[in-house]
């Protein structure tokens, strides 16, 4: 790992860059498009029996092994080519006032990004969404370059494939053995998959979430008025991904948001979602009760004309349920949801996010920000979980994906929350129902509330199960959730117990390729071959770390054995006398005479030396 | 935390003692019972209307306030009266041998634990185990003990016992409101619980292991052949009971084996358990094939005469199962497993294991030492789970579990391993047909081979959905599984991870008294009440160094805001706003007059100042 920093006047963030442990990054082209260059890692093995391993890879350029990028520039514009194709225009757009970075001062204030870009919009009426090209029957190169990124895996192991769709239990979900960008297509035309690609954020690599494709993990990053900086920001984004973030959502609260978004937006790889009204928020000095339509619509047009992806809008959080939530243990703690339901309380008058959700598609649409319906009536306490509360919002949710579908608008729906074991899966099915099939993002879940500092694994082990059940994407909860924001190793502990999730489903619903890893690392294990069980594992450095705690010398990466047993005896040793034993009982069946024959010439030394058992062998052969 | 050293010429080991932040050691009295002193841990609240807290406490005399406890001579013998009052004789018993220890030379040899007693055995066909007690309809101390114990909390709260048992899915377990001591005999008695307590462990602080009583955690410990000493393992084992491990399995292999288990014991409140053929082995040199069933026998009696009280015996791995496990991806990996396949194999007969099974229940039998049938042909792979090995070998250990009982012994039965999320219920489903609904005890499972340094992740998923299907003890895995040794941080982690495992199926089973904490929790989380937060979660000391990573000052413990959001707007800080108009809708209802009269009155601000609209009210009222 090396750190990146381009020398300036101002400090630029230093971001992780090279290649992971083992692993170089590759790129492969799908079959008559050499224009797309779709993003891989390869794992380099140690057997020569085993080829190299490759895997889904969400870093971006920054593993590259010899790496040229400019922060100050940011990342390349792969997409622009692509976009200019379509029916855009380029336009001068919003100004940058003093409030979008919360008035701050000369010293205090952030230096904004060196190298933007007027923004782009579409031109009228012609399709510009995702969507929208979906249901006119278009296949996009977003959509080529996203069904050859999910196929990882499957080409090589065709037969697997259809032995893993048996094997699994999918709950309904409909995972093809091969993805076509004919399939991604018609899953995005029906609003079960969604490919969030605002036409300003022209560095993105595309990915897809839904239910019938990888199950996905976003990351939250933002600063907050008590702490952090733009500079740790824009690493933690670079940092989770490097783990394997599909999205990251940037909620930062507090000073200079604008400009710490925009670093963010322009040296991104994976799309960028936020929570428009925490800016807006800011705007009007922390008070909900000052929050306008048209401020809040001001912030939308500045987010879209940046680049977000996905904007989370809390629009099912109706003046009629707020009183639902009066007994509740912990009331509303989603914070997007307290803000509108103050709003509306001290307005008394319906959300505005409710009742200008028309206006709300036709802005987004024209960038093709996609929709993450908020639930701002999430339950924060196993006491509260799907309550009258929840459930009446999540109705609501459902009749606004069909509104911001009829506007040709792509929508994700988020979910709890806290909830316990046994109350998980109505969550999944009563979301399917309501809300058409619209892919499910949710938080957690949190299956107790008792450990605050171990809220990754208390959230992992709900997420892993709602991502059995049909959640496409999961965002990741870290250990300080309750206590604190999030530091550089709180982002990568979340990540990788959110990968671990995210598989742990996968596997589960019987994802063609999913069990080639686990194999490859079983193997590898079963081997003795250390490197590569480090090398295929999620965190790489830390599995050859805590090895090395107890074992630390180079030998030892090639020793038959490990500190549990030690030398003496390991009990995975033995396979090779179970293997000639198994040899045996089939030649067995081939003649008794013959065995009975071997057995008086070895005697009772058999099954002990396996050499000796091999030799015998041959000569009997 | 103090450290606890008692002087001595020899090095006595270090233990960590002292109560933990915010909570104090209390002894119950069940009625009637003045002999009898439950443990418990009372959490001290920061609000006058919150009652203390009370959770079930495994730590034993070491998280007492002023403690004068001396390693040297070990914990009170608490049970000892009781005992004495059986059907026991004291006998001279088997002398130690150097074998035992390794056959290391002075200056290597642990010293023997200085405070020795001559062993107990029972005299003759009397009634001794507890499952002997409960078919003769005789309520032990032991069982009153652990009625009075599992009950904490249910008689707080008498109605939210039956509303959790109604809430809940527990997948057709029986669990009671109110546990009695009848209840507990009952349980034992058709063995679908037991009481592990063997008659030469009088230290032992009782506990229960069923499917309808609280789920329990097993930590794992143990030296090894490269690493580790009798002072790191004695305070591991009091580490991991400071943090809720129920019972503690010593897996030592290597040197020293006999006076370190000595050393546990002596100071060990919790059941201890151990896999025996791991000790026989290193009296072969650690060549399985010299082991023969005499070894094993006196090997056996050296322990039930130390006061193990439960031993992990493969006695399933059949020779004619071996083969079935040649295709795996990862063979044999439970050590005692391979342990017994290779004698098999070398010897091309039926384990010994087998064969004498009903002499081993006659040893057990004569202390009262559970077994805990070992699942020696576990997966050790995503790719292995379920498969004919290891299925058939849970037949043997059905047919085995019968032949212990009719010989009075107590019987747990282990179960995987590796198995993916959408396999798991089958085992659970399995086993208790198989193994007549004996207490299931599970190493994970994991759901994911990719994540070695995470496995206490990978496997927590697993252990708390296997959990709630009713496993009744689930056995921890480290961070360090497949990498090296646990050290203290390990067992820590491993051990909080499953306390949320059992916690989550507790909850999910709808255990009549599990989500008083998460709602004790939640109100002081709401409240703004953080060292209340802290104090009532699992790990106080992480959680509070969490939140005072970005707000250490003693005022922010008080501050009604966090670092995530900031001073300026908490969404939690809305909830009166909300309670206040729930109120109105509710006046509302009792008459619309008065009240367009009262927003009359207030104007636009009706909902924004929560204490002028309680005012308002007031003069209406």
């Amino acid at each position: 790992m090396n750190k990146l920093n381009t020398p300036s006047q101002f400090k630029t963030p230093e971001v992780t860059t090279g290649p992971l442990t083992g692993s170089r990054k590759v790129y492969m082209t799908p079959d008559g498009h050499p224009e797309l260059k779709v993003p891989l890692r390869e794992i380099m093995l140690g057997d020569k029996d085993e080829a190299t391993f490759h895997v889904y890879d969400t870093s971006g350029p920054y593993t590259q092994q010899d790496t040229t990028l400019n922060l100050e520039k940011g990342l390349p514009a792969i997409r622009s080519p692509w976009i200019k194709a379509r029916a855009i225009e380029q336009y001068a757009g919003r100004k940058i006032r003093p409030e979008d970075n919360g008035n701050v001062s000369d010293k205090a204030l952030a230096r904004d990004f060196p190298n933007k870009q007027p923004p782009l919009r579409v031109k009228g009426a012609q399709p510009i969404t995702q969507l929208e090209f979906a249901r006119a029957g278009i296949i996009t190169n977003e959509m080529i370059y996203v069904a050859h990124r999910e196929n990882l895996g499957r080409q090589a192991a065709p037969q697997c494939a259809a032995k893993a769709l048996e094997d699994g239990e999918s709950f309904g979900a409909a995972i093809p053995e091969h993805i076509t960008p004919e399939f991604v297509r018609s899953e995005i035309a029906r609003g079960r998959a969604v490919l969030p690609a605002n036409i300003n954020h022209p560095e993105l690599e595309p990915m897809i979430i839904g239910r019938n494709f990888l199950v996905k993990v976003n990351a939250n990053i933002g600063n907050s008025a008590v702490t952090s900086s733009v500079e740790e920001e824009v690493e933690k984004m670079v940092w989770a991904i490097r783990w394997g973030a599909d999205t990251v959502m940037d909620l930062s609260t507090g000073r200079n948001i604008h400009n710490t978004r925009e670093w963010i937006l322009r040296n991104s790889p994976v799309p960028i979602g936020t929570v428009p009204i925490y800016q807006a928020l800011e705007k009007v000095d922390g008070d909900p009760v000052k929050l306008t339509w048209e401020l809040y619509r001001d912030t939308l047009i500045e987010q879209c004309e940046q680049g977000v992806d996905y904007f989370t809008i809390h629009a099912g959080v109706r003046l009629r349920y707020i009183h639902l939530t009066a007994d509740r243990v912990t009331g509303i703690v989603s914070r997007g949801g307290s803000i509108m339901a103050k709003w509306c309380l001290a307005h008394h008058k319906e959300s505005f996010l409710y009742d200008r959700f028309e206006e709300i598609c036709d802005i987004m649409r024209q960038y093709d920000v996609s929709f993450s319906l908020g639930d701002g009536l999430r339950p924060g306490s196993i006491a509260d979980a799907n309550d009258a509360a929840q459930f009446a919002e999540l109705e609501t949710l459902g009749e606004l994906t069909k509104i911001a579908w009829a506007k040709g608008c792509q929508v994700i729906i988020e979910g709890p929350g806290h909830v316990p074991m046994h109350k998980i899966k109505i969550n999944m099915d009563k979301q399917l129902e309501v809300c058409g099939e619209a892919p499910f993002y949710t938080l957690g879940p949190l299956t107790t509330d008792i450990a605050p500092g171990y809220d990754h694994i208390t959230s992992g082990i709900g997420a892993a199960m709602i991502g059995w059940f049909g959640t496409s994407m999961l965002c990741y909860v870290t250990p300080k959730e309750h206590l604190g924001l999030p530091n550089r190793d709180d982002v990568k502990t979340g990540v990788i117990t959110y990968k671990i999730a995210a598989h742990a489903a996968d596997l589960a619903k019987g994802h063609p390729a999913a069990q080639l890893r686990d194999d490859a690392l079983s193997r590898a294990r079963f081997d003795f071959r250390w490197d590569d069980q480090f090398n295929l594992s999620l965190d790489p450095d830390t599995a050859r770390s805590m090895h090395d705690e107890t074992l630390p010398k180079e030998a030892h990466k090639v020793a038959h054995f490990c500190s549990m047993c030690g030398p003496k005896f390991c009990s995975m040793k033995i396979s090779q006398d179970v293997r000639d034993y198994a040899a045996t009982l089939n030649d067995k069946e081939q003649g008794m005479a013959k065995m009975s024959e071997k057995f008086r010439e070895m005697g009772s030394e058999v099954y002990v030396d396996a050499r000796k058992a091999k030799d015998a062998n041959k000569t009997l052969g």
